[in-house]
């Protein structure tokens, strides 16, 4: 018996329109559907699918053991879910083993800032591992801005809002198009080095973009201390345009 | 009558299956369709909807004036385009006050250092426009590799391949994972910027990411002095991973 594939399905930003022909397809016709989910609740990729999956799909949710309780610097952060990887991964692994194949649904892009790419890493020397790649979060964002990120030789910069002040200004000192990721509780620090880099005030913030509640807006207009997990700073480069 | 819509639709890297179901949709219903050519050729974005257009879909052909004639620098080459820009905005806009909608067909993502944007800024104060976003060429590049392109909080920064070598050396070490567009004809001058920047020895080299054609390789392994358009350097970021 041949080994069944476990497909790494990218959701794209959330509107589910905004999902490849390929994804789409793919999860129409699973009978095996894994995703992430923190504890008790539904999970946000689960949601994107809502009304797609077949009616004999098996659903595999995975659920995140801790998600913010413990901080990332602590040694403890790494080990648990190394561990929790390492399971859900058996549980795939044997899915595929057994001959049949597993979508595991991924928001955004699964190579990009995405938790598939951990399962990845452990299953690729084993099983065969397809990625579907998809329109990134941050794609979204600046087509909700209403302007192009980039023109000409723009040199673009990703940065995550987790970074500490200084890295974050030195990241936009050194870029003519910014975006920033995972902004969430760090909107204030975030906020602090656009100033820095006088940047603050071309700067857009975006949240759940593509989605139903979708909001756009100049940074200076967003009276927040702190933004939804769904949400994106850009600041759009000004490079040559004919 | 009101008047139609312009959608700029992106097509995504290729592949006419990583399309979004939305813009699947748009190109097989439009009546008008739009793209961008170099005179004489059938165009690439036109190439990739092939078999997907309605029997009495009425196409558009935009046809480049000039695409590597004249350099970048020369004045006459901004005035040219703009001229040329500014026509084809005439017919669209002719098209959508008439009524009817059209789509334009974007490679890659409109709003990520496409040409759709020069027709965007000529048309948004004029017609309802409309874009939706797509896949863009570096995720399909980045997923040929078979590795994540970030991870953590990596820094990600995309630098044109057409950028100056110490341009290229100072945003090559200020990032963590890299992706470099353009490459063509600028290729030594990369490797040479890759190899300052002590990250030669960890690039890849993708070529026609997603399509029939598609190749990916360690850069070092890559023995070309010029590359094809649609090819693209990465860099892997290192950050961390449970």
């Amino acid at each position: 018996m041949s080994a069944g594939t476990v497909h790494g399905v990218g959701l794209g930003p959330g509107d589910p329109e905004l999902m490849s022909v390929r994804a789409d397809r793919l999860i129409r016709n699973a009978k095996n559907i894994a995703f992430f989910r923190k504890a008790g609740r539904a999970g946000r990729a689960r949601k994107i699918v809502d009304g797609m999956l077949h009616g004999s799909a098996r659903e595999i949710p995975m659920e995140y053991p801790v998600t913010t309780e413990i901080p990332l610097s602590d040694p403890r952060y790494n080990e648990i879910l190394s561990q929790f990887y390492q399971t859900v991964t058996g549980q795939l692994r044997d899915i595929a083993e057994a001959g049949e194949d597993v979508v595991v649904l991924c928001e955004g892009d699964p190579f990009f800032y995405g938790s598939f790419m951990h399962l990845y890493t452990r299953l690729r020397d084993h099983v065969p591992v397809e990625v579907v790649p998809a329109i990134t979060g941050m794609s979204a964002a600046w087509t909700a801005t209403g302007s192009p990120i980039t023109w000409g030789d723009d040199v673009m910069t990703v940065l995550m809002g987790t970074l500490p002040e200084a890295e974050l200004v030195r990241g936009m000192l050194n870029a003519d198009a910014l975006v920033v990721m995972k902004v969430g509780r760090n909107l204030p620090r975030i906020r602090a080095a656009l100033d820095k880099a006088g940047k603050l005030d071309r700067a857009y913030y975006v949240e759940y973009a593509s989605m139903a509640e979708e909001r756009a807006m100049p940074l200076a207009q967003a009276d927040l201390d702190a933004a939804p997990y769904f949400s994106i700073v850009v600041v759009h480069g000004q490079g040559r345009r004919p």
